[in-house]
């Protein structure tokens, strides 16, 4: 099967070219560039000689000569070759924001500062986080030339950390916190000041703090998966990092215990009554996860790290107590570039066509 | 004036030795090490090299030449010393946990796992975070050899940033979250698994979650403040991380808000108003702190950076708030080292000594 | 086939099962520690966690368990294995130094400070550089069960930069000089201060100068390739370097040339003439290694960089000329855990059972 | 006095602001800008908040309101100031290239690709490299308003660490090798891809092999400390690394030996006469730098590293001998912002007003 990547030449799209390279169903690529359309991949990635041989078309070529397309170009500017896929008749799986909010264009309005260019293409897309919407996804493939919205990476992070408690019930009033850290390759391959070595380098900050993009995403996660569990819900404070690293997301997220009493503020110790109620909420998630081949829940005591799923398409999650027992901590660990971005475009593939959801998915994370 | 530092070895104790190298009232230093008694400080840090010419003697050697000492030895070990200072009429700056709780030992035990040698000292003891008790340092040392137990670097970051809102009342019910990353340096001189290079770089991860020391001292410093307004304490989550980094340590801190309503779960970009609300709370935490020489408030719009405080004393916040206009997020930036440690001991002494109480510690920190 | 790594626990070790674990001809993995025998690799390795499902055996069980076997184990440990896999009848590869001298025994004795154990396994060993000695490894693994002797990092990223030149006549008389960086995982996982990451990141610091142990393995395989050219080898100056970084090696050769004359003071701006021998150069070494599947001789003008063979088995070679025209640059990069050891090692198997040299190493590297 | 900075807001002028803020003898500082005439440096660099207090104004505003000026602008467009500066009976010292070849103009011009502006300005120009040229400065100074030509990051590392060879006559024919990492800071401020941090990170990669400008400055430096011994410069070959360090130099640097004959080609573990002899030089080296300030020559068996001069202004040296003992290994370490640019700088001042020369240049580097 010939797998098209329009945007090919960012990093979401050469992560893209690198896992489709080693795909057992994927027989050849074609790559699409707006600004490098002639031009060839290996000369802008190095690391790619050898390796991949192939030049740089037009997205209309790359669409035409492709029985898959997925897009990485940026937000609001992909929605024409979603439009001629489906025409075609195949699957476009937009790594954008541009199909991640469904038929809510205000939202998406709100935030991304654009309307909708062909609304009616919302008929066929789906958000594309396998853990939420794995059935709808496979629904909608067999009807139709499918449209998937692939989530972004801090939503996926903070979506898988946070949905047990939420569909099971263990969340109570009060907003959910998602702090999360990303390594610097989620701002992309421009260079820019932000992302400087000297100005980046042994430092962390937050950025956006409260106004994030990906927000409205979290939080209408949020709202999904507490509806499955007939709940409202949570409010959603979300403050994203830079850290210095290339890859990873590192989430922790706070939610409020839906039982929890006055909480004594001197803290002590932790109790063996408050860890034996952290290890059942523990092997609640590990339930919850029990059949996902990318979903980790660590044994009760250890903590996610981003390091550990650099390169893999795994999240990792660890569930952990405050000392009063109040509030669930839960750590939820990814690579930014393959389950933040291209390897979950590659999971939807998978489902789509029928492959195994691990195949071209299945390197493991190195240990260093 | 001689100054002594025991635990001259470890990373604390030679950030001590580098800022009082270019103190302009400390005309020599005696160096102590019970582990080096015999050795050079220059063999054990070359960046000292023609630069500090001094042997390592023992900590009583120390404590006998010096006008005023400073221990960086490990919590549970230094109470000898500091006994000694006291009948010597010096002061005594601890950077361990030994003098931080006051009288409540049980606190100290519960969590230190250890009695106090001599409680008696605390008669004498103050808790050494001149922005809550400068003025009792100054007392004290008026009357007394004191004894100061310097600050734990988290609970230094976290109790900057969450006191004017303490103090002026803006915190309601519900906890006080404080999500904090420091550099690897935090963990010591002492090579272990968890901060050899190739496992914690390129990676994050929390550590301790719910049960790392510098709880009781940060929720306590928290009532102390919340009384000065007549309130209680809130209580308090905290959750440390190892960021890829040598120095810093960021906090990010999330203080409910008392006037909080229901916050509506799709959020939306941050309106006009709750920017304003923004900006005055801003104002008030930079009069709160206007007349503190260490304190930076940055403008509202900014956010502060680990990086941005390397090698100096400063200790920078900067105010944020939800797009609900229910939480207040304040980021708090030092150096774990110099105001976390090194540097906040010096300031301790020019306020003992009634020395201006930026000598020493004038250096700004570098751009990059 | 069941392939067996002894040492598993070491950062060899897991590289090997990470890259046996995606190899298509590798059914099982049985693992064995000396140190951690009856515990599990992912209790030790998080990143295996749902992965690897094997516990860790006794270095005698893995033998007796396999249909081949790697040796991840230090210098001087594993005869005893080597020879239990020769009486059972199958390879044997050795990443550590024990077999990478052949019969000169002296040399080995000289700097690794111990005799072979049983000397008469050489007559049944080879030096492991495919790139070297494919020929001579397919020939012995035909006749009796094979060691492989795998060479050492810095020895493959020097040899693969200068055997084009030696065997092709380039180099003139006077001292090859290899100046090379590692990244800290060439230390090992055992934590130490120079690993420490406070003490080596954001610092580059030579080590060992003049009397690395890869040193006598480096001359050799120069005097080796400089033979099929009937050449004496050059003479060697070899000087380690640590880097912060987790991986790689970046090697700069400094090889004279035979021809060169005066070289002027006064260095100018580089001429045509300098850069079209320089690009004759380059392709006499794409010439040299154009059958070469993990090879990359880079485009001339090019320069190779470690971050882009990241967790590949390429080796990738840039091709420099000084502006005199006097002296040859080389620079070589390899991931040292890949092509530096593990991935070395799986393609020596590769060459023993006959299988395609690049199965199981086809991944190619990221672009960040 | 009042020091003016024109250029200050690129990393080399905001390392000028760090160190004349905390210079005895300045009393105010002038900042200047071309791009940012108008702004505040403190918003440009907000670790300069609540530190720095000044505005930007015009290169021309600086150069009338100060008593030195500090040209941080890039080659080729300071010379006007300079002449400003004379005219106005002031010193003017010049981090850029336009300075450091004297009446040179034809090196000049073949590797910046510009003529001199006012070639008469280098009859009160000298390169101002201390242990090169501090007498010569001094006299200069005293006869005119002198411009110092403020040397080359590299050339400073690389001509301190040959100097004593060359000097002393310890070289033989055959050309130096440097061989040199930098941090990414001296790829300046602005962005772009190569210092973008998801490419420079985890990375060593060479640059400009064979014709990086600071050749010819360095090779002019080896061929005037060589004629002092009366000898001719040696052949020089330049090749400069980036590393993933914020700031810092290692030139790695080899230097045939004169009387050197052949070298066996085994290499063998250092010898004790090599040791020896290796020793000797060092003690050499030691002398030679007797009392220089900066310049540390570190016990032979050290090892300089980049990360031990940090934000200071020493230059460490250390000596090694290959076990052949036919090349001079010489490690130089700098920290590229201050010895390499700004501290050097403020060297020069100071020689030039007859202050001590460590005079705001006494901090001492930190352990880590």
């Amino acid at each position: 099967m010939i797998a098209g990547i329009i945007g090919a030449t960012g990093y979401a799209g050469a992560e893209l070219v690198r896992l489709l390279a080693g795909h057992p169903h994927i027989t050849g690529l074609s790559l699409g560039s707006v600004s490098h359309e002639g031009g060839r991949i290996d000369a802008l990635y190095p690391n790619f000689f050898k390796g991949i041989d192939a030049g740089l078309e037009s997205p209309e070529a790359v669409a035409d000569a492709s029985e898959i397309v997925f897009s990485a170009l940026p937000h609001g500017v992909g929605e024409d070759y979603a439009k001629r896929c489906g025409d075609r008749g195949i699957p476009f799986i937009d790594l954008s924001a541009d199909f991640r909010f469904d038929d809510d264009e205000e939202t998406f309005t709100a935030w991304y500062g654009k309307p909708y260019r062909y609304p009616q293409l919302r008929e066929r897309s789906v958000y594309g986080l396998p853990e939420l919407n794995r059935q709808r996804i496979r629904d909608m493939a067999a009807r139709f030339p499918v449209i998937i919205g692939n989530p972004g990476c801090y939503p996926t992070a903070a979506s898988l950390g946070v949905f047990p408690a939420l569909e099971r019930g263990l969340a109570g009033p009060g907003p959910v916190i998602v702090d999360a850290a990303s390594g610097i390759s989620g701002g992309g391959r421009d260079a820019a000041r932000a992302f400087h070595y000297p100005e980046c380098a042994d430092s962390v900050a937050p950025y956006k703090v409260g106004c994030h993009r990906h927000s409205p995403e979290i939080s209408r996660n949020f709202r999904m998966m507490a509806a499955r569990g007939n709940r409202e819900g949570p409010a959603l404070i979300f403050t994203p990092h830079l850290a210095p690293m290339i890859r990873g997301i590192l989430a922790t997220i706070y939610v409020p215990l839906a039982a929890s009493g006055e909480s004594p503020p001197p803290p002590r110790p932790p109790s063996a009554e408050i860890e034996g109620r952290g290890a059942e909420i523990r092997d609640l998630y590990a339930e919850f996860y029990r059949e996902e081949p990318f979903v980790r829940v660590l044994p009760f005591g250890s903590a996610a790290a981003s390091g550990r799923v650099r390169q893999s398409n795994f999240c990792d999650i660890s569930v952990h107590l405050d000392t009063a027992g109040t509030t669930l901590i839960i750590v939820s660990a990814i690579d930014n570039m393959v389950k933040g971005a291209a390897g979950q475009a590659v999971q939807n593939m998978n489902i789509i066509f029928g492959f195994a959801e691990t195949a071209g998915l299945g390197a493991l994370p190195a240990a260093v």
